[in-house]
């Protein structure tokens, strides 16, 4: 009973999110469905990627929590069109309130649109929104048993960024066993070692994310 | 639609955690209910807590996944009994899978029971699965902006352990903040400044449990 359900609201929000895609596409609007761990760097990551590439495209996000503005309210500062969506109890954001949360965008002055997730490994990856690819980021105190423990959002993803490599001298983050696991679930991934705090690592995601970008608008 | 769905799930849920609660009673088993983000330190603690007082009473543990047994074998290592219940996809653990996990134990010869979650800072607060306190941790990498960004988890623990306190110096982690967000939502909410790793502080929180199971079992 309870798979049955579950499967009906799966199939009904990836009608929605083929929609959202639709959309998109008119609008040759990029998306990234940012996903990780509560407190992993998502919005930190955000804010660097803005810095890096605001110049070179027009930028719009969307912040996923239960509740409050913080993390909207850290992108509002880097002048950059943002919508808060607060799930309320949901433990993602979905393929409708990504739909909802459109009108408040002009979607003719964007280029690529940031939706950063509710902070949680498991169910943001079941729930498709019309992006183009899911992106995740893996913190290092977290440790490297996350692939085989929440293995569908690395299956999921186009690219994993393990960030807070600043702090990996002082946890136990086996960096090998977490590539390895990680490939082995997803041979295709692409992994990139960075510190959101200090931006070390981070010219060569940008560069991956300029090149996927360029391709989808040509 | 949506909400009144839930809402059957949740009833029916709390009718097999209250069953569940009899059953524990009946056998006078004190359950914990641990609840964190993935990776803050849910196994450690577990570990640490039994190196701690598995003389003084007699301990058995289930460990909630998504899938592997990672921590069910390390918490076998500590001979103490343990069973893992996989949840597929299931981000949390629920009544019925604590009922169907209970056979593998003998039920008289338990005097703690803690039921370590899937690690997720959102739905675990909303299953109760018949424990005598909810208890969570918090840890400093994740940042102190969590009691305002998943409020249920704090509003429903008796006791929150802010943890990787030997992190603190590397991290941007405002404990004033959180101690204040966090007393804010629950101000009976009992706070612990621990590292599981090196053990520091974890005696606080031992005596404060231990008191809780003598008054439990009085």
């Amino acid at each position: 009973m309870k798979v049955k359900v579950v499967k009906k609201v799966l199939d009904a929000n990836d009608r929605i999110a083929e929609e959202n895609r639709k959309l998109f596409d008119q609008h040759k609007i990029f998306v990234i469905n940012l996903m990780s761990s509560p407190g992993a760097g998502k919005t930190s990551l955000v804010e660097q990627t803005i810095k890096a590439i605001k110049n070179k495209y027009k930028i719009a996000v969307i912040e996923g929590d239960i509740q409050d503005t913080y993390d909207a309210d850290r992108i509002a500062k880097l002048k950059i069109p943002v919508v808060q969506i607060n799930t309320g109890g949901a433990c993602h954001i979905d393929g409708n309130m990504i739909r909802e949360a459109l009108p408040s965008f002009d979607l003719n002055k964007i280029d690529l649109l940031i939706v950063e997730n509710v902070g949680n490994l498991v169910c943001p990856a079941e729930f498709k929104i019309g992006e183009n690819i899911k992106v995740m980021l893996l913190s290092t105190p977290e440790g490297a048993d996350k692939p085989a423990k929440y293995p569908l959002m690395f299956q999921e993803s186009a690219a994993l960024l393990i960030n807070k490599m600043d702090l990996i001298s002082y946890v136990d983050f086996d960096l090998k066993k977490a590539r390895h696991d990680s490939l082995s679930l997803n041979k295709k991934l692409k992994i990139f070692e960075v510190s959101c705090k200090t931006a070390a690592g981070l010219e060569a995601w940008i560069a991956w994310l300029t090149q996927r970008i360029d391709e989808f608008k040509k």
